[in-house]
């Protein structure tokens, strides 16, 4: 049980701490309670699933309401499908207001999927500065680390003490998503180093922050790198932000530990969406046509697969029309083997996700799934050689279909785990619809080894 | 590409901040670049990596040889089968030297996993505190908020003013996973707000705290419920650490941000795995025989589902033994339904990964599914039609092939839908083989479908 978020009173007086980052709001005064279209909230997350709720027109109507920086951060929370109908839909003074006070990040993120009229439109309206930088962020793939970074970035000069630099970073914390690290710069701007507030709180006063981060290797990624790869690299060393680099190493921004976990969310639901052939940035909220257009080229190709597995029962028509009892057991050995072949993959996939894996652990990996696929396919043998003998009275029905699925299933713990890899020796996304091509495999081959061992065995 | 982490050099003279906590370690002389078995690694992490790549025996001698508190930190990053396997390995004066300095959190899990003999001979050797403090820990179900929580938190009293909060602050920040939060508490140790270093180092300095967060709604998790809700909380809200409480109010502990990337990791490999009937915390370093005895069950139950769709096929052997070629195209129509069902499961267990997804929300979900079935069914059913027409030049088994293709994929989206929902509703984990069941489902429909309409039209 989650304990319930106790509702919030008015405070007697007004209160002094401007910027409360830990997410809680101020209480209002009662009467703002009985909105019902702009509740109140103690968290921009609520009332983005509060606004989801609702009807586009109350969306509109909401957010016109609410005060603009409310609006701006219930905007960044909002499915971005949603945001984008939103912001189609407010007059283009109203979405400027909103846009000019979401952070850089989350703003570049909500244009890119506005069309171009409709955000140059925007853009135009919002004062030079502004509008250039959220152009520059908009320069760059939605799928780099650029296309995810901050541009607000506490930056401290190499010659500060460690005073100056705490009164620095004090002075610059209101508005940075992470207020707690100073990235250190030397005189040509590049990147020499990072010290945290704690690491300048228990620092000595008068030491130089240029000879405190000496001989420090900073961990920071490349502009151009995936942003799956910047994700991954900010859980692994559990920093609050990374550093975006460009070649020479100048600082261009920061990945905060916020944007991972909703990338991490992305990644994982992509891995098992694109497993099986539906659009990986799928999700209930999707329009349901654009859903059908993304999953149809992939059944399309799951029908020519398995067109190409009933051809293989096409060739042992003969030895079906004498025996019926084969299509009776045939599709449990392509079932079986097709389910081996999907905990493989499936282990595969999410180690892919969770770490670098190197090749040689990764061929460790797949013959470990072939000694899994060997023991569990000579127990399944046995279980469904005596099922097969039991309802047929007839032992060589039982050996035929105890050694096709023990072939197959060894090959479906093989392919399984070899998918993956392959995919990627050929630079495609490992996960994408592996299971289709899983499932073709395990299909054919079984279908094959359980026809032919039959014509050869019994006839 | 990845930056890569420039080589570290020693710096001139001795570094005066202590504590490094982005992570970095000072450049150490040349000779200590030299040992194969503890090289100089920037960060834990790389080190927990480089040791998985050892044999048994060195990662022990290797973390012999280490300074504690790296072996310590090295041990927090290693994959928790191989830390309990080295902790056993070593003698217990070393292990336990480790473990105490070890986060009480990272060490319950390890020590969680060791045989109870083995862990109360390494409690024995810690301080009474320290030992304490684990046992205090080990009494959490693992898989509760309490589980996953640190127990250091920094509580600032309600009377405090900002300026005593940050001297507090500052002298307890040491040793904290999050610095950056003080928890204040009322007289009756009740947690009342929460205060971020940047909330004071920004607020005025005569304030009291507890007027400073007067009327705030902390957010925070109960100690039984999920570690699975308490990372999505704070997932959700984008805090740095959530107050761990129990039914009074009163802070336990916190779940910290470095722990729940782990976590949704955890829980996204859990919903992969699971929905295929693999041990939902398999990885690939897994002993393959432990992996045997968790997918050998599901296995069984596919088996015993294929029978029964197998046993629907069987109603149907005369029809089959007089027309041999529905058997050819009989698995089409499974396969294809199959995939469909795959599709619409994917997204909505992502969807429960990611959301609390209400009941309405949900069930309009299905509808979107079943939708998404109609219109991809009727492009399969039409392209199905003209194949099997084309192949076997008889338009009756073109119709029958394209009427059961599209109620089976109509069926397969419907239950691919519904059985998270229906799972969930019965108290089970909605993702956990879920596929066998879907997969037992469209099999068996799409025999009997196909089947009958083929002995219903053809004969």
């Amino acid at each position: 049980m989650l304990k319930e978020i106790a509702a919030t009173k008015p405070s007697a007086k007004p209160v002094p701490l401007e910027h409360a980052e830990v997410g809680h709001k101020r209480g209002l005064p009662a009467d703002h309670l009985e909105d019902d279209l702009v509740p109140d909230f103690a968290h921009a997350a609520d009332m983005a699933d509060h606004l989801e709720n609702l009807s586009l027109d109350k969306q509109v109507c909401a957010l016109r309401k609410m005060a603009v920086e409310a609006a701006a951060d219930a905007l960044a929370e909002l499915d971005e499908a949603v945001a984008v109908d939103v912001l189609e839909n407010l007059d283009d003074a109203a979405a400027a207001r909103i846009i000019a006070e979401m952070a850089p990040d989350d703003a570049a993120d909500v244009l890119d999927d506005l069309d171009e009229e409709h955000r140059d439109a925007l853009l135009k309206r919002l004062n030079w500065e502004e509008s250039e930088e959220l152009r520059h962020l908009l320069n760059f793939d939605p799928g780099s680390a650029a296309g995810v970074m901050n541009t607000g970035v506490i930056l401290l000069e190499s010659f500060f003490t460690v005073d100056e630099a705490i009164a620095h970073m004090r002075g610059e914390m209101a508005e940075m998503e992470n207020p707690y690290y100073g990235y250190v710069v030397d005189s040509r701007d590049v990147l020499v180093g990072v010290l945290s507030v704690r690491d300048l709180m228990l620092g000595r006063s008068g030491t130089v922050v240029g000879d405190a981060v000496g001989g420090q290797s900073v961990i920071s990624v490349r502009y151009d790198a995936s942003r799956r790869d910047a994700a991954s690299l900010l859980s692994r060393y559990n920093f609050l932000s990374l550093p975006v680099v460009d070649y020479e190493g100048h600082i261009m921004g920061l990945v905060t530990y916020d944007d991972i976990m909703d990338i991490m969310d992305e990644v994982a639901s992509a891995d098992m969406l694109g497993m099986v052939g539906a659009d990986p940035e799928e999700s209930v909220d999707t329009p349901w046509l654009e859903s059908v257009r993304g999953r149809l080229p992939w059944l399309m190709i799951n029908l020519v697969n398995s067109a190409l597995s009933a051809s293989v029962v096409y060739m042992f028509e003969g030895t079906i029309a004498q025996m019926a009892v084969l299509a009776v057991l045939m599709p449990m050995v392509a079932n079986q083997a097709g389910n081996t072949g999907q905990q493989a993959l499936a282990v595969m996939i999410r180690q892919f996700a969770i770490d670098r894996f190197d090749h040689r652990k990764a061929w460790f990996a797949v013959l470990r799934e072939a000694k899994i696929g060997m023991v569990t396919g000579l127990f399944m043998a046995g279980a469904a050689f005596l099922g097969a003998w039991a309802f047929t009275r007839n032992l060589q029905v039982g050996g035929v279909m105890a050694g096709a699925l023990l072939c197959d299933m060894m090959l479906g713990a093989v392919a399984g785990g070899s998918i993956p890899l392959i995919f990627r020796a050929l630079g495609r996304d490992p996960a994408h619809a592996s299971s289709i091509f899983l499932t073709a495999i395990t299909d054919g081959a079984g279908f094959f080894i359980f026809l032919g061992l039959a014509t050869v065995v019994i006839f």
